[in-house]
């Protein structure tokens, strides 16, 4: 089943989406829901992000070449994880499938994506244990961890770099019906791959980092868990388009502007 | 005005303080509200985090000393930071005023306070300037960044050094008449005075602080900034009181147990 959220003349509604349609359900997939009847055409809604998450989780260094490549960049040897540790994002930085990824006008020109596999906590969970791990989860979507290289290295937290305004597209849905080995991401800069990889070949996959986390922290219902990206990434510049497909679970496309440009 | 926030026989609701009273009010101070002529006794009230936070910002490093001791405790020399560059908590470790700290059994003795000045925004606000940047704010509260300098030292991220549930008190409630110049922030263990300090003797202020976030994000209200913490602080074991009081907003209380302890 695929969960959407949209903007029903200015009230954010839930929605099943089956096919080119949009069902929109009262009440949510975070509680009670029932069907409504209506219907909608998908591609005349304004989907918006699929959920507001009340913890807005991310894995960071998750994927061992990725791991190797941002060592490089700041000229240290590559230090792989040797235990799920956690991190924070924050929600200003979210935008929907389709909206707009605004470069502010004074970042350098070394802007990229990051294409990541988010998990969608359905249900309140502490000290889960890795045979129910999976059970408090509602699904999966697509996240673009969108990033200021020189930002990233330079200051003393990933804030800007990371969280500016509109940094962190997420969406276009939320699929419940994943298998996650059979996945695979892949980005497209203006439709040519930069990049394809095994969406579950992380160093920490989904089960270690819930098990880990709520030993210490309650999840709760939309708490969203980004789930670090793979490999080395291309500069995204004014004018381009940087499409996330995760197999299985659909595309992620934003449009790119610079601030200021012409 | 002093607002705030109850447990209404299980429904959140937002109340005036004055005196010894609690004047709940229809909506809330971060919109629409009026008053209902309601009044409760404020010592029978279970007052919740005067906040539920959109975003849970932290300044980390913000008080020359603190910067001094973290310095000496991991074994390097400290280092100013030159730029108010923001961190992120998270909202499953927040509890209200009276509420348990709970050392996790597995924690090592090492679990302390830090007190901080909370920043609460009223407004959504973007590119704010020295000039206008407090016009934001709704008030101040009090927080009580409780971290485990074990795995402070550790881990690579403060995800359960300083989010592990409960390990962030916010409230009582937020004061929005405030003279940040006059505060003082003094810390008690069981009654005993273990630290207190000019509160705005801050590194970087309020003004610089949001300033600097707002070039790049937009603050939404109810989102909170906790400023950062001065000196060295003790040890808090399992029986103790923890009260950390800023003059002119209140006094934040939370007792401490280890889970497990007898």
């Amino acid at each position: 089943m695929r969960w959407a959220r949209f903007d029903d003349y200015g009230t954010p509604r839930h929605a099943i989406v089956e096919g080119d349609r949009l069902l929109p359900v009262r009440g949510s997939p975070f509680g009670a829901w029932e069907r409504t009847g209506e219907t909608r055409a998908l591609a005349e809604a304004k989907l918006l992000i699929p959920v507001v998450p009340p913890t807005f989780y991310a894995c960071g260094l998750n994927y061992a070449e990725h791991v190797r490549q941002v060592a490089e960049r700041v000229g240290q040897s590559p230090n792989l994880p040797d235990k799920p540790d956690v991190g924070y994002r924050a929600n200003n930085s979210l935008i929907a499938h389709g909206e707009t990824i605004v470069i502010p006008a004074d970042a350098t020109d070394a802007v990229q994506y990051e294409a990541e596999l988010v998990v969608v906590i359905g249900k309140r969970a502490k000290h889960l244990t890795r045979e129910n791990a999976l059970d408090c989860v509602l699904g999966y979507t697509i996240g673009n961890d969108v990033s200021e290289r020189t930002w990233q290295k330079g200051d003393r937290t990933l804030w800007r770099a990371k969280n500016t305004d509109t940094f962190a597209p997420m969406g276009p849905w939320i699929e419940t019906d994943v298998d996650l080995d059979a996945l695979t991401t892949t980005v497209r800069l203006n439709g040519r791959e930069v990049i394809s990889f095994a969406t579950n070949h992380m160093i920490f996959g989904v089960v270690d980092f819930l098990v880990a986390m709520t030993r210490y922290c309650t999840l709760v219902p939309g708490d969203v868990l980004w789930m670090g990206t793979e490999g080395a990434a291309e500069k995204m510049r004014h004018g381009d388009v940087c499409e996330i497909e995760i197999s299985g679970i659909g595309t992620l496309s934003n449009p790119v502007v610079r601030e200021g440009a012409a």
